[in-house]
């Protein structure tokens, strides 16, 4: 099943676009009580799975955390993403790459190969030739950074409407297998993209929870015409809920909340 | 000491500004007879790194040609880079991150602290908050991509004067410890970043050699007021000059003759 297909299924069969986004910190790991010491990540990782794995329709992983790890946090990410496709849920890894020519097929087949995630985030900074390698892999599916939920997206994206000419190239490019990723902080232009642009493929939404983004406009302003389109991605207000040696208690109460709020 | 004065010292003392990209693809890797089996990424680099060294002011390795071997990949990058500054040569880890908070913060050390880089390539596409976790690592040095050497330099680049927008903010954000990737194949917009703009901090230009950019163009736009600010980095014709068993003494060769004509 390819991707879309898979997050359709699970978005429909548990009833949200709810995303968990897992990034063990090694900060706060610490401060968990419990956790097997030879491989946290991994512990964490299942245990936030464990508790969750109905209330989402995919999970996010963001690999800088893994990589600050070296090679054992790659083997970590690795067990972590198989466990998670077992669990029947897509997993995006979230990793900002952009690079051209064969480096580009090196890190599309580590992304999609050899750490075997189902889709990807990337930056759009170098052009086509830089997503291309990744589109070329048909069931897999990549997220392109239009617009994202932090300060510095005034810095280059919302000079010159930027983050409208990625959009646009994106609906150019015209792959069912692309999508944008656009912050919650930024609703009015999530609007935009629906509508003015006419955008009607997928939409990773970060920015809701610690970053403070507001859910009932990304709910309204993000669906497409056939109301699906939109996954909604929460990390720390839900993985980091309780620091307890029970965190994944409180992470799957939360998680259990936000999903009743992401019907789509 | 850090990275600028390094490249300075490597550069005088070794009369130029070439710098090896060293990207062992598998495919060419597999190419070559008498290679070790069991980590062939190092024994390839290695070798690269004995017959070259006198002959570059830095090494630069590409990190996706290593993330494709999964976690064995990462310990022979980290072997590797460790091998490079024990021969007193800076080493620039070309890996285009780009994110935010704690996860840039992850990536920097990562970078700076895990794999050990001197100094490494970064996307501005998020702007300040994505550069700043690397700009606070004062001993070592971060290139933000500018524009860049392929056709997809189009899409966005080139649209709107991204390039000079990056440029400027670099000059505005006035760190020493930040500079500029600028490829060979548009020496004229070199020009105009010296010119223009008045950047005078460190340029590191790919492109010549397969891409096809003019060397002669790049030395003389390329350089800044001190006759200094200038790592061109060359990869394919030079490490892959030949498949032989001893593809060394070719790359040497090689390498041996760009010296001369990089002397700055």
């Amino acid at each position: 099943m390819d991707f879309v297909s898979h997050v359709n299924k699970t978005s429909h069969d548990r009833g949200t676009c709810l995303c968990i986004g897992i990034d063990p910190h090694q900060k706060k790991l610490d401060e968990i009580e419990g956790l097997d010491k030879r491989s946290m990540l991994l512990d964490f990782g299942r245990k936030i799975v464990d508790h969750t794995r109905e209330f989402v329709c995919a999970y996010k992983i963001n690999i800088a955390f893994f990589e600050v790890h070296g090679a054992k946090g790659i083997e970590q990410l690795i067990e972590l993403i198989s466990y998670i496709k077992k669990s029947g849920t897509p997993l995006i890894l979230d990793c900002k790459r952009g690079d051209i020519g064969s480096t580009a097929e090196a890190y599309a087949k580590a992304c999609f190969e050899v750490y075997k995630a189902d889709a990807v985030t990337l930056s759009p900074y170098m052009g086509w030739d830089s997503v291309k390698p990744f589109a070329d892999y048909k069931g897999n599916f990549s997220f392109i950074l239009a617009l994202t939920s932090n300060e510095g997206a005034n810095d280059f994206q919302l000079s010159g409407g930027l983050y409208r000419k990625v959009a646009k190239k994106v609906i150019e490019w015209d792959k069912e297998n692309l999508g944008l990723v656009i912050g919650a902080t930024k609703p009015g232009y999530l609007r935009k993209i629906r509508k003015s642009l006419g955008f009607n493929g997928l939409i990773l939404v970060p920015g809701i929870g610690v970053q403070g983004g507001d859910l009932n406009k990304v709910m309204e302003y993000g669906i497409n015409n056939n109301g699906k389109g939109l996954i909604i991605s929460i990390s720390r207000s839900i993985i980091f809920a309780s620091m307890a040696r029970k965190f994944y208690e409180a992470a799957a109460k939360k998680a259990f909340e936000y999903r009743a709020k992401m019907n789509i």
